[in-house]
């Protein structure tokens, strides 16, 4: 798949997840975390990466390290955000300004102060020393070979306030090197008409490259960039789910699907907008974020009809009771009393592990049913890669590989005053013949039962040893429900190469690592002997 | 408090939560939940409260003949929701019809078509015979006594593909009596401009008093109401917290305030829109629909900042950072405590939770070193208000209230082939002076402690019977370190009428979520005791 759009040209669609969307109430992000989000964004196709703030925390500093060596994008660049130089310095001897540099990123995104009544209050400097900071700032990284963005923040309602003071903030920047400006809501409060007002002004009066950063406190962030489009702005941002502060940020796949779908404008290399359902699914995964049903293009009720009334007329013409077809954003009509993908994706899927389940309808359907009647049950195969191919195994092949038969477990978990808790597994299985029954001791109950798990498996596959579970994410569906909840856990094993995730469901959070923990280990076994 | 609008007049707002909110996916209402939710809905003062379809099912029926009777409203008139006449058949003979006649309603919301493929495709009759539908039907019930709306559905896609006719159907709703006619967005797919144009010709065009349907496909159902009120509709229908089929419809709270607060155009009495997150969410604890933290306006995300940067210049001037004052939506500003924070954050959020903390430099000092210690550990309090709350009470009244003191503690989870794991933990305890020993079952290791914790603490505090576990989140923090990783729990706690949030953490997910639990019957019992 070739790229047919310029994504650094004259269109950008600008991702923040990594930085504003990270503000959002609740959502704290690893590094690891981080790297896997931009290997998804870049997935997407985006034409840029907004990474983090390098220098303002460790954690950033350590992700713009990394990522510079680690990510091989394909489509996207990396951007650095950060503030323009403090007041009273040159910009060269600004520690902060110092990490952007050296960053490694390509681009910079600096924020600067664009409404007079914050220039006073939060930053406590003069109008004019603020201007200085633009331009010293914007000079110094353009010298060094870097492109810079300007985030124009509380835009709106500084050119409300003081609307000449706003525009020169834009000049200076623009004037100094900088090839957007991208005009921030910061507080959210916008409308479209007056979004659309503004902009046309901007670029009438201006001449500067307008991007547009909107926020949803008004309900309206995706209208308002769309708004900002049609008035002259060409430089989009936004989040995965519309994550961020407060009501969150404009969603960017809405932004982009309606660009695309709805006014035919392609701002995606061709053909990746169809990997929206799976990219907004595969990062709230990484949040650990619920996703939202009701999210427009992408959430799984989005294309869902209550099928009564409709069923034999939507037969007739599916698109008489849809707005447009959901393959186009990778998602799926549903008749609600079935539940999610249709055979379509599964196939794809499938294609994609390296089976071709194309020629055989009957397999293809099984495999459909049981995937819907799992999901229905809680199980989610996005993120699981590993599960599902166990089960497209078990399908496809009669059963899935037996390196061992598990008879029963046990775990305790204790804890006395001033002590740290501990916590001992027992685990019976039989493996290649012989029973065994172990002991194991871990920091928690998951660790204890994995410990005692691959001890057994050991005696006959030591190839086991190697194995690491690197990350566990729990999540309560059914929420409000008590105790009748199901718990759903992934499990992400690695070999010391590469890493696997594998899915487990129960009421009970052990008892659904523990079915995470068997397909973990029963992967990893069945790719060390495959291959 | 009275109304200075005319609910009934000039300008409606219409509520439709209560059918076509509960079209979405997963919401089910008994006739006395509907009742509830119609009393919250007329206590923010709607104009218009669409109960259902009378006659359509026996929930619905028997809603109207109770809320006749039931339903004291102050502000709101019932409607009732149904179709035109069968084709062939005269109105008056037309059962579903008669239901409606008969529903006490004192307005009738008929939906028509006016998409002319769905007339042939879906009702299976002539355009001409529709339109004969359309009139017998609004005449009857005209006739009767009743005012009538029309519903004019897919009316944008029916005005894309043949104009003419969608404008027909309106004018001959209007000629035959109704007062106005509602345009829907069934699908969803519309953009604010398009909207703006459609509504502006057919005002234009017809001369009939147009209303606003929309749904939120495009992530514009908000944008897309205002739209049409700017170019001329005067009659908006939306939902509480956006409930609908697919992507929800308008968000009725959001398109209210936007209309009150940021167009200066009154459209409820005077003062209600306070009430609109309490409303917002006590109708989500009747659809036991979890809120959108995020949701514009009255998201408890909505109007909350991370502190850090800016907590000084929330001090000087609140409104440099919120698009506006969130007492006019009866929310609150509320300050995040994050490892960014400094002092002036702790001091603020400390004043919200009602403790001056101002006085003393080193108490602020204390409490800020300790903050950042223990997220440096890995807790939040950003996300968990009660754990805050309770760590001030340690550092200002000197200690936590000592309602137990735990001895020790163990759970057990075990299974056999076949049967679902079980959960059994004993919990060792001294409260009020007396020893407990009691061991608890559960569906998980986290429900039996939560019941042993409970069980031993409620000789003394018969109160914690009624508190309940109702989300668990479990994050593991420094991903890649294996089995030195550190957990993080998060537990909600609720009363019946209100949840808090605690927070825990250890290497061991057990003793995390026991932190965690501890916080919670701590921080409820000492909530039922001060107050």
């Amino acid at each position: 798949m070739e790229s047919t759009v310029d994504l650094q040209g004259d269109f950008h669609v600008y991702d923040t997840t990594l930085r504003d969307g990270a503000q959002q109430e609740g959502l704290t992000l690893s590094v690891a975390d981080k790297l896997t989000i931009a290997r998804h964004l870049d997935g997407l196709g985006v034409g840029y990466i907004e990474g983090g703030w390098p220098g303002a925390n460790p954690k950033d500093t350590e992700f713009f390290r990394r990522a510079v060596h680690e990510l091989d994008l394909r489509h996207a660049r990396l951007a650095a955000f950060g503030a323009t130089r403090r007041p009273g310095v040159r910009a060269a001897d600004d520690p902060l300004v110092g990490a952007l540099r050296d960053s490694g990123a390509g681009v910079v995104t600096l924020v600067a102060k664009s409404h007079d009544r914050h220039v006073e209050l939060a930053l406590r400097t003069t109008l004019e020393e603020n201007l200085a900071m633009v331009r010293d700032t914007v000079s110094h990284l353009r010298a060094e070979g870097q492109e810079v963005f300007l985030d124009a923040e509380h835009f709106f309602d500084g050119y409300r306030d003081n609307r000449d003071y706003a525009l020169e903030v834009l000049r200076t920047a623009y004037e100094a090197g900088a090839s957007v400006a991208a005009l921030c809501d910061t507080n959210g409060g916008m409308l479209p008409g007056w979004v659309a007002d503004v902009v046309h002004d901007v670029v009438e009066t201006t001449g500067v490259r307008v991007g547009i950063h909107c926020h949803n406190d008004t309900g309206c962030a995706v209208a308002n960039t769309l708004a900002a489009v049609d008035a002259g702005a060409t430089h989009v941002q936004g989040t995965i789910n519309g994550y961020g502060e407060r009501t969150g940020n404009a969603d960017l796949v809405s932004v982009v699907a309606n660009l695309e779908l709805k006014l035919d404008r392609q701002v995606l290399p061709q053909g990746l907008l169809r990997e929206a359902t799976r990219t907004a699914h595969a990062v709230a995964e990484v949040t650990n974020v619920p996703p939202a049903g009701r999210q427009p293009y992408v959430g799984t009720s989005a294309f869902a009809h209550k099928a009564g009334l409709h069923a034999s007329a939507i037969k007739v013409d599916p698109n008489l009771y849809q707005h447009l077809d959901p393959v186009g954003v990778g998602n799926d009509m549903r008749l609600l009393v079935s539940d999610m993908a249709g055979r379509a994706s599964i196939e794809l899927k499938g294609r994609e592990l390296g089976f071709d389940l194309s020629g055989d309808k009957e397999l293809l359907t099984r495999i459909t049913d049981r995937v819907k009647e799992l999901e229905s049950r809680g199980h989610t195969f996005e993120a699981a890669d590993a599960s599902f191919e166990l089960l497209l195994l078990e399908e496809v092949e009669g059963g899935r590989p037996a390196y061992f038969e598990v008879e029963s477990w046990r775990v305790i978990t204790e804890t006395r005053p001033g002590d740290e808790a501990i916590s001992e597994a027992t685990v019976k299985l039989r493996s290649e013949g012989v029973r065994y029954v172990v002991t194991g001791e871990g920091n928690g109950p998951v660790n204890a039962l994995d410990q005692a798990l691959r001890e057994a498996i050991g005696q006959a596959y030591p190839e086991v040893a190697k194995f690491e579970l690197i990350d566990y994410k729990v999540r309560i569906l059914d929420q409000g429900h008590g105790t009748d909840a199901i718990t759903r856990v992934l499990i992400e094993t690695s070999d010391g190469e590469s890493t696997w995730v594998t899915v487990g469901v129960g009421h009970n959070v052990i008892e659904a690592s523990w079915g995470a923990l068997v397909d973990g280990v029963t992967f990893g076994l069945r790719r060390q002997h495959v291959t």
